[in-house]
């Protein structure tokens, strides 16, 4: 019997559309003994991997019982050690919000060698295909990615910092707090600021509500914004089309 | 004769590693009839483009004399309504700091149709590759991105206010102006917050410095960090296995 060696490939599989992996992830998928996928993964992607590779869904769904991480970085030794090359493929960029970096130092404390393949994040992607920069020249200098949600289940005390700055905010896991997100962005005085929700970005179930501060949260229950999304907040959200094509609307009555 | 139809396509070529393109984007280099392609850009993706496809290189360099951007923007509308499909192929993310939006919306001004490809930004990979999460529970609960070099090569107000914060700061264009970054973050109380400098990451010609606020403009001059680089300030770069090296070490000895 031909023994394979344990190894492990930590992979971001990009946002969602199944052409936004890169090559190099795309390659150690084709590779693969056993794959460890979360619930954000394009499940297209699983298709690329050996007929005879092992696939095991470990993903957490928001508000359902899920695999504890604990059980998640066990598994992935025990299958290195088993099969030999796992990757684990995760949703988005491996080391923004996830936690790759947990499963690098869990696998390599057996001595178990980790690849890590960087993946397109939600976070630069999302706007983007909006076609929405997170920085523009005399608009915006610089942009601040935040949770919606920390290991407490609480806003992080970031957002708070955040809204007092000119950056752009750039909020994973935060569509379940709009509410109080709003409430934070209001007290500051920026009822005005344009604002962008985007759930499922790059997906062909992808919804998009934007508006105003004011407005948002009759903008969202209106196109129906659910989980999992992208919340981004600033004056660059006033270069989406929608916006300009707004304003050169009234414009043209004025 | 066959005429080409007009169009653009924003390609994000990712941080230096030719496979770290997405699928996305190597297919439409595929398809290409010309490129236009930038410094940053690993010139073996140019090889992927059709045989008698066009290349023409406009990057800028920093400290040289460059192509402008209104130049640049001309070039791509007269490309495309010459040669049919234009690439445009920028480092990294064509939104994050580049200035894809200002070509987008130029070359939609004359009715071209463009598509964007998103790219993998080094504000995300290269940390990662250097096994450095930008966030960390219990450690940092947001990244800020800001860029050391503003239009009128000032430095950006958002690193003295992002200093006052307890987010990682990821600093793109800042390799030049890291005494006075340095400077900053001492004012604010943080010399022995942990720094990372990388130039050129995930490349074969990739450098990296590592310290502390206090010591770093000596380990950069001891690593001979030049541009183009990137610099991550957090106690997350405490995370990086040259820290955690040194912690050992001084575990054993004490």
């Amino acid at each position: 019997m031909k023994t394979k060696k344990a190894k492990i490939t930590l992979v971001g599989a990009g946002p969602g559309d199944k052409d936004l992996i890169t090559i190099k992830g795309l390659k150690a998928i084709q590779s693969a003994h056993a794959i460890l996928y979360d619930a954000l993964v394009n499940e297209e992607l699983l298709d690329e991997a050996p007929q005879d590779a092992i696939k095991v869904f470990v993903g957490k769904r928001a508000g359902k019982p899920c695999i504890k991480q604990d059980k998640i970085n066990l598994m992935l030794v025990q299958h290195a050690l088993e099969f030999g090359h796992v990757v684990r493929l995760k949703g988005g960029d491996p080391f923004i919000f996830g936690r790759g970096h947990e499963e690098l130092v869990y696998a390599e404390s057996f001595d178990i060698p980790v690849n890590i393949v960087p993946g397109i994040s939600s976070v630069t992607s999302v706007p983007l295909l909006q076609q929405v920069p997170l920085t523009r020249r005399n608009v915006s200098e610089s942009f601040w990615v935040l949770t919606g949600s920390t290991k407490n289940h609480q806003l992080s005390k970031d957002i708070v910092a955040a809204a007092k700055t000119s950056a752009t905010m750039v909020i994973l896991m935060g569509i379940r707090k709009l509410p109080i997100i709003r409430d934070i962005l209001v007290s500051e005085g920026k009822s005005d600021l344009p604002i962008m929700l985007v759930q499922s970005g790059s997906t062909k179930n992808e919804k998009v509500a934007i508006g105003t501060i004011d407005n948002i949260l009759s903008e969202a229950k209106a196109k129906q914004i659910g989980t999992p999304g992208i919340i981004i907040i600033g004056e660059v959200v006033g270069l989406h089309p929608i916006f300009i094509k707004e304003k050169v609307a009234s414009l043209c009555q004025s």
